[in-house]
């Protein structure tokens, strides 16, 4: 059995989802980074693990390659059980993958680095442009998601009961995004309550972009 | 139990996901059409059902609401185990899962109607400058996608073996979405195959943006 290998970048929030998944399961693993603003993920040895040439990317101990972030947690969930990541029943599974999926398919794609930079090469979007775009695309989420959370009996400590799980952890990777961006987080009290709760937990942090060895 | 309803628009590609996958399973459903263009999907009763106002929902016969399709999908194979939409290991479910999430972050999330009308208010894109957008997000991760299916040893007449599943539905579907930007889908002989491969089945054809009862 090889060593368990998480390609990825200390900023990246997809990264830092993954590196909380692999915290919460007590997975020991070596970090590689690539740093994203050097290009570092389009190099030919990073291409031939991952043709897409994204981060993250996890090399399991089998070195099967897995990317994309909830696909990893998925398998990282189905190969180590404990502790879970999904709760225990269909419709609990499928609000946890709901709302994981309200942030990982409709906030982060349109906000991450490469479609901010095409904003700026294809339309002359300046800062202020590009800050209002992530900006809007955060509140056209998380305001019906904040609604969803405060109504739902399910919703607990965490987003869903009393256990961290797939949702918290996409949820607290947008909200560390969002401060980059100046995200005014009052309009959402129960994501921040979440979010705080979440970051009370040593997995959360030690996964946190500043505590990794990239960091700047 | 109710009767169950699907909340869709014949044309939302990640509704035509679902109807695909409603059909594999041979799920009867009632079909509520929200005309995206004309801002239905944002009237107040649809509110009360998605606070998110976006299409697909699924009502499920015990008045569960599930919104985002892959969770949609995850929990239809979930409550109706066959035909299997995930293969039956870990490895290959993760492989799945990539390839689908492939399409569902990367792609449709940036080329989907809101987004490109954000682009034409804040930005002043004209159709031109929207289709070249549509086609660099399609390319950039088609590219890699077609590298990864024609080298795998897993991929066979579908994403995964002989059986079409969760890739291959997200596959079409996106591949339906490129026809209408035109598309050079030249560049992709796997992808084509596959695509090909599961046109000559009833469930995607049934399910086909055309044959919807809002088709226009």
């Amino acid at each position: 059995m090889s060593e368990i290998v998480l390609h990825n970048y200390f900023r990246s929030s997809t990264s830092y989802r993954v590196r909380i998944a692999l915290a919460m399961k007590g997975v020991d693993y070596k970090y590689v980074a690539h740093h994203l603003r050097h290009g570092e993920h389009r190099g030919e040895n990073y291409l031939s693990v991952n043709p897409q040439g994204l981060v993250p990317a996890l090399v399991w101990n089998d070195e099967t390659v897995v990317t994309q972030s909830l696909a990893i947690m998925e398998f990282l969930n189905e190969m180590v059980p404990e502790p879970p990541l999904l709760p225990g029943n269909p419709h609990g599974r499928a609000r946890v993958r709901m709302l994981s999926q309200m942030i990982a398919c409709e906030i982060h794609p349109v906000n991450n680095l490469r479609v901010l930079n095409s904003l700026r090469s294809r339309f002359g979007a300046d800062d202020e442009a590009v800050a209002e775009w992530f900006r809007h695309w955060v509140d056209e989420t998380f305001r019906p998601m904040e609604q969803m959370l405060t109504s739902a009996p399910e919703t607990g400590t965490f987003c869903h009961g009393e256990q961290p799980g797939m949702a918290d952890i996409c949820l607290v990777a947008q909200v560390a995004n969002n401060a980059r961006f100046n995200v005014d987080m009052s309009p959402y009290p129960t994501i921040r309550r979440i979010h705080e709760a979440c970051m009370a937990l040593p997995a959360f942090t030690e996964a946190a972009p500043k505590n990794q060895p990239d960091a700047e």
